[in-house]
């Protein structure tokens, strides 16, 4: 073994104790939330066949497919002939796995496997790392958890407003205020790319809006009179998205522009049922219909969602929407659902940048003790175990010795307390309890000790 | 997209609900005794470069790494002339990332990486998912969950005495009883291959006794001749892999067969202090000295130690052992430590074949609210807000109608509780509590109800 410089793949991390207490500490808040809602685990594989993968998420998407070479002598299938057919033609031959892109597809996939155990409606979380062949950027990742919630086999508005509810309780939970639930629906949406008298080039049209917040409007308006929608026709729909009021007026502002009976019209119910609940769980007061929001996702077909810090200063924190049929894909109809995915790096971030994190205990010993000799570490040995006994997480530092070695240490790994072994303590049967913070120390019985660490 | 029966790749499982509120349970208690003895939270990356996984694992190890296709033209480096020259030239040029094998390697390289910021002695542990191209079988994956604790920086045998300890307490707390700690030192190995005659073949003495459980005493003995060994000496050796006595009479019995200041002294030396430290934290009780325990790895160089059921219907449950150097492959010296790892998947089907699991909660809602009408539903939703915010977990079912189908759900999903909205209780604000069990049912105010469920 030849001795080297060791490195890391682009994109991705290393998370050393103080991270892991922060991510730790915002995943039990997320964990918590879901198990209040009903929502249940679930995990599946890092890796999928890519019969299971391909083909879900366009043709970048299949780009961004992190394949997994076949085991064994990979090149069995391979022939100097084939290789001259490129990479589309050899991928199949040398690879059939790839690793998980989401966990919407890989929940589809159980979905269809298990639709006849499951009990619907049917609703899990996920919290497992996904892999995206992304060129690496500033908080971009090729590898990143995601945190998943949906629910599927009912189509009960409850739901959506269950999900506003939960985001709530989220960043309530997590001390994040200052965000805002931006709530659409695709209804509204395929209305407007009427209105704009282009029904039929309503993906045209969501794309188009999806960006007026990186390029401005009159970049949007544009790239729309670049596709075919008429300025008459645009400068009617413009307004609408940026329509002044409550959600409830600017709902009923639109649908007097929406013919009845139509698609806008049932969205605008839809949109005003699921207030109503939301309202009755008190998961109203964050919520901005947004008729300007678009989502990229097409396979979204009725509420769409999504979480963003309203000072602006970050992308989406979270988003979601309702599917007809999440299980199509796999041959299995009639799943509709509804659900939602919290990314756990941006609200890193975000907790950052708030110093959030200053009330977050580091994930370390609550106790050191410090011994000076063979006698006192033998000592030192039993009160370890009987701190353990009493719940403290302890430790003893491994060699008799020098007081200030053993104090760094406590000090740089945060320790909250020291128990000082010395030789009159070993007589006596007690220990010195010093808190590292304030300096005090008091000598005092170990079961005494212990009520003081566990404070 | 043309619909597909999906399946999952080979080795690899979906983890359902009940899967996973048992395995989430397993590791609660894992973690918190790695927590309690002053170990921190560590996570690398899925992937590693493959200059960083290759040659660490031996030839065997290497076929066995999940390699991953460079993204974007994986074909840019290869001509037909390269595919000539097959898999083992071809690899580097179209192969750049590898899935991690294990934990060991990984956390080497960060300590290599970080040595100037790390407060030795460092203690991590580590809970991840590891990948083998393995062929599948019976209880053999390739994709599982290893948890791993190691303390680098410190030779003190209190570390191992502290994994001792560590394991004790995990198997207490999970309520397994009946497994024994081997313990054995690699000193005591290499003097054993001296007595045997051939100190050069330390390495084919232990792959052979290691095989004692499998094949038995004859054919390790014959293996043992054929690598050159002699009948006169393996007639000396063998009694001594079977010594009868406490461990304390084993260690000074063989100690008088080693030569004074061999390695095999100090390995005895060694063993006894673990001992005398680990009996003062309680933690003796299930260890057997056990010269014949080898273990696989070569890179232990100190005490090694392995976690089986004792009434041996399983492999090894946890393992683990001493190394001078961690960080030596990447050029970083002087990082001895210790360290352990344990098998989750064998934990598991111990655990479900002695029934531990009937006491350990489905992790699922606590009450469903039964609602018949939009009148009750209504009124049902906000008892669902005063039931969270009681910290209950609960739900509403999305739409009111039968009975019947609702107490389905619930039975389906184990929901301990059902709180049904009929008529009366709506006029009185009160609901009525079930308890699924026993059938018992009660009409109270909702804080009443929230008191009850939260038993």
């Amino acid at each position: 073994m030849s001795s080297q410089r060791p490195s890391l793949p682009k994109g991705t991390r290393d998370f050393g104790p103080e991270q892991m207490s922060r991510r730790m500490y915002i995943l039990d808040i997320i964990r918590s939330v879901f198990q209040r809602y009903g929502y249940q685990p679930l995990e599946t594989p890092s890796m999928e066949n890519l019969s299971v993968l391909t083909g879900k998420y366009g043709d970048e998407g299949d780009q961004l497919l992190f394949k997994i070479l076949n085991s064994g002598d990979f090149l069995k299938r391979l022939t100097a002939d084939g290789l001259k057919h490129g990479a589309r033609h050899v991928l199949p031959l040398i690879s059939e796995k790839g690793l998980r892109y989401d966990l919407t597809v890989p929940f589809a996939r159980y979905a269809a496997t298990h639709r006849h155990e499951l009990t619907l409606p049917f609703k899990r979380y996920q919290i497992q790392p996904v892999w995206r062949a992304d060129r690496p950027q500033k908080g971009r990742y090729r590898e990143f958890l995601q945190c998943d919630a949906d629910v599927i086999g009912s189509d009960s508005p409850l739901n959506e407003a269950e999900i506003l509810a939960m985001i709530n309780d989220v960043f309530s939970d997590l001390g994040i205020d200052g965000i805002r639930i931006k709530l659409n629906h695709r209804g509204i949406l395929k209305e407007l790319a009427s209105l704009a008298g282009q029904p039929e080039k309503e993906n045209a049209f969501c794309v188009a809006i999806d960006k007026r917040d990186k390029i401005g409007d009159e970049k949007v308006y544009e790239e729309l009179l670049g596709e075919g929608f008429t300025s008459d026709h645009l400068d009617r729909v413009f307004p609408i998205l940026d329509m002044p009021g409550t959600n409830l007026d600017k709902l009923t502002a639109l649908k007097k522009q929406f013919a009845a009976g139509s698609a806008g019209v049932d969205g605008i119910d839809n949109i005003e049922s699921i207030l109503a609940l939301a309202d009755s769980l008190n998961a109203t007061a964050l919520v901005d219909v947004d008729f300007a929001l678009a989502r990229g996702l097409s396979y979204y077909t009725g509420a769409i969602m999504e979480v963003i810090v309203s000072d602006g200063s970050m992308g989406s924190l979270s988003g979601g929407g309702r599917y007809d049929n999440l299980t199509g894909v796999f041959g299995v109809d009639d799943t509709p659902g509804v659900g939602f995915s919290l990314g756990i790096d941006r609200i890193y971030d975000v907790m950052t940048a708030r110093n959030l994190f200053d009330q977050v205990r580091l994930q370390t010993t609550r106790a050191l003790i410090v011994t000076f000799d063979d006698a006192s570490f033998k000592f030192g040995v039993n009160v370890l175990g009987a701190l353990r006994a009493g719940g403290v997480a302890s430790e003893l530092y491994p060699t008799p010795g020098k007081m200030k070695k053993q104090m760094t240490y406590a000090n740089r790994k945060e320790i909250p307390y020291v128990v000082i072994i010395g030789e009159d303590e070993q007589s006596a049967e007690m220990v010195t309890v010093k808190e590292m913070q304030s300096g005090n120390q008091q000598t005092l019985p170990i079961k005494e000790a212990i009520g003081i660490i566990n404070g």
